[in-house]
């Protein structure tokens, strides 16, 4: 178990966390927006108009969860993200070494 | 106060109030489905997106609430589809004339 709560953020770090929690909120909206409008030139009938409902439902409700802004939460957040590919360690640049590694780490369990 | 659950509807009846109920239903969704594929175009960032998906949330519950089988509800069904244009006269063609006139009695009192 990780003591993420005994951590301190700088006002610094702080910043550059709340950049790259948006830089990877936007680059996934964007996937999204895309995948939407491919979608929507093959809908054709009732099924299909509540299947990109219920599709819409899913990604909001997994984005709503998904992005928690609480400090205790970040290096989760982080670590999700990086594996998932919205983010890179470059985007991270500039936090300390400690949650720079606690992160890595943290990929490499998910 | 009117007492629609008191009329008997024959078989015949039944058949023509489905058709004419399914019918609307899928001209409502046709013209959703063409809403949606316009609007799609234009969808840009997250607010699109979640717009997008409130407006759907929206229509799918009005539909659900709206499209009610149950016969003692079916008068104020069709009242509601012929004055919101989804349905003519000509498609409840066959329901016997008590009915038809309670029907557009309803649509004048909506």
């Amino acid at each position: 178990m990780m003591h993420t709560s005994e951590l301190q953020w700088t006002a610094q770090e702080q910043s550059i966390a709340k950049a790259a929690f948006d830089r990877a909120y936007q680059r996934e909206i964007q996937a999204l927006v895309q995948l939407v409008r491919d979608q929507a030139g093959s809908i054709a009938g009732t099924d299909d108009v509540w299947r990109l409902h219920d599709f819409l439902s899913a990604r909001r409700h997994e984005l709503d969860g998904k992005y928690d802004e609480r400090e205790s939460a970040l290096l989760f957040v982080f670590a999700d993200l990086l594996k998932a590919g919205w983010l890179s360690l470059d985007d991270l640049n500039g936090l300390d070494a400690l949650k720079l590694s606690k992160i890595t780490a943290l990929t490499r369990l998910m």
